[in-house]
């Protein structure tokens, strides 16, 4: 068997996610692992806890990591908080937010999509009206859509589902980190992130933040979360229960690479963390420009860590990604679902959120496309 | 707020797992990420296929890992082939064949629990009167008891499940690599694992692997897995799928781990590995009785890897653990469920399972214990 390991190329990472990885944080995660019930494994998971608070901009004191990847936190929301036959209306206006319905059907929510276009933003009226046309117990929406690279008005539908009294869940896994985002001025009862994008650190967690609203809800249950890997009641007794009582052997080197990479967001300041990234995001625009190259959304909808590029006419979308790839080391990525062959995505999260790395990529493009 | 990272503890785990990781391993999971669906990461993973078979000695072709710790392959396991109402036995003489019950009965399986003391074997002449009284379509067991240390004879139960038709579930989290399992000739339908013990890698993931038939159960549900980031059947188009279908963002630096613990596995031989698990037990065994501490489990029981020591009369279970923790940087486990405050917990897996770690060890207890 040939040793895949010894000859993986270091790509710099400008797709959707994982982005690329700070020296420090590779460190951080190859240091000596400690058990899960260790005193100086749980001050970490306490620094973890309150770092995240802090990027996350929440009071909650359900703010913790789940031990598994992004997706793994869209379904820890959703096998918590839904409840079989409960009204769940879910805003669609890109892959991610139609995988949020998948995954709440599959829970057996009693689903209603309200659905726009992809690559425009949901339109607030439309919604305000379908969410006063019914009793909501449930609304969930996506603020940044990683497949089309719109960033949602999550601010105003937050504020319609208060009104209502519908519990608010949140995907930022594309943009906690990356833009600003405040949980609890905005009415959000739960959100997801993911570890591998603005927040600079390998694939494998993903934080989660819980209203206490939405932690009430949970504990009053008629049925056991029928998740016992995810269950937030269990959850929250090994992350600060008194004492802290076994539920599942943490990610030791994971957590540590959180942990650092968390670190590192506060060092900068979030703030700054929030305009390098807008920064870096303008320069592409504006490079992509003169190549002749465009992007999907319109100005005011655009996330700033994810660039969806419209494909020229008459380019080979694959060929192009493999030159990227096989020649100059850059990954980028394809385009999901309905869109697929005709964007791609450019990823400028966390470490990656350089302009500098936006040079080396035009300057690539450029040469590829012959501009 | 101050920086735990950079005061981490070395220590040397000889508790219920997570075990000592080798310099090789740690070095791994520092390498380049790469994303999920580049062609490099993809060979990567059909090592990590191959190896697994090889080290889980199965033809299987849904031999993966599931990017989450071992508890979550439990949920898999459970979550794909459990349907609403179906029979089930689970065999229980310990913590972690109770929570296979409490898994599988938040999913909705109709459960009979046949019960053994816990540090005790199960009979198996009470099991197959148990298997003979209903038509069981799941049976559930774990091989090693990491709660108690003892080894169950899963090829025997295995026989009687095979002979009645039902699926056989096994639980091998302690077991895998520290002794002999062969899910084929046992007739294991679906066995989980987990990366951080006798495999040598930190947690993070757990290999799972399901036999055809158990396949075919999960593509003829009558409803889909309510569990989206466990579902089967979406994890194997993402692992051998033509094209790859993306379904997660796969922990690359776990994976990479895993990778080069299975590698280091093959090299030394699995049958090696096995030897040396052994040694290492018997090893500790006789060196404990030398200070007059004794083991739970009886002679022919006994799992190599995980040795429950009875805490002698007077003796300060928490004080002793403290104190080996602070002043010898060893972890040793506690007693867990009804054996809390009985037993102590001595791991002996993968890259700990060494004689030169059990004179450290009992080194340690007998200053501790002045004997």
């Amino acid at each position: 068997m040939p040793d895949v390991l010894s000859s993986l190329d270091t790509v710099l990472l400008m797709g959707p996610g994982p982005s690329t990885i700070s020296a420090e944080v590779y460190a951080a995660m190859a240091k000596p692992t400690l058990g899960h019930m260790d005193p100086q494994f749980f001050s970490l998971m306490d620094g973890i806890q309150e770092s995240l608070r802090k990027v996350m901009e929440t009071a909650n004191a359900a703010t913790i990591t789940i031990s598994a990847t992004g997706s793994s936190g869209m379904e820890t929301v959703m096998v918590n908080l839904v409840e079989e036959g409960e009204p769940m209306l879910i805003v669609v206006n890109g892959y991610f937010a139609a995988r949020m319905a998948e995954v709440a059907g599959r829970l057996g929510a009693a689903l209603d999509i309200i659905e726009f276009p992809y690559g425009k933003p949901v339109d607030v009226d439309e919604v305000a009206k379908k969410i006063k046309s019914k009793a909501y117990t449930l609304i969930g929406m996506v603020h940044g859509e990683t497949s089309t690279g719109v960033l949602n008005p999550i601010d105003k539908i937050g504020a319609l589902a208060k009104e209502a009294g519908a519990y608010f869940i949140v995907d930022a896994v594309t943009s906690l980190g990356g833009v600003r985002l405040l949980p609890d001025a905005w009415g959000i009862d739960a959100l997801y992130s993911c570890s591998q994008k603005c927040i600079g650190c390998p694939s494998g967690l993903s934080p989660v933040t819980f209203s206490d609203r939405a932690m009430q809800k949970i504990f009053a249950r008629k049925k056991k979360v029928p998740n016992f890997y995810l269950d937030m009641s269990l959850l929250m007794k090994y992350w600060s229960g008194s004492p802290r009582a076994y539920h599942h052997t943490a990610p030791a080197n994971m957590y540590y690479g959180l942990y650092k990479a968390l670190a590192l967001i506060l060092e900068e300041g979030p703030e700054k963390v929030h305009e390098r990234h807008a920064q870096a995001h303008q320069y592409l625009a504006a490079e992509l420009e003169k190549i002749g190259l465009f992007l999907l959304v319109d100005e005011p909808h655009r996330l700033p860590m994810l660039n969806t590029i419209v494909i020229p006419a008459g380019v080979d979308d694959a060929a192009v990604r493999r030159e990227l790839r096989s020649a100059y080391k850059i990954e980028i990525g394809s385009g999901l679902g309905s869109l697929a062959g005709k964007i791609w995505r450019i990823g400028l999260m966390g470490y990656t959120a350089k302009k500098e790395n936006v040079d080396i990529l035009t300057g690539a493009l450029k040469k590829i496309l012959k501009r």
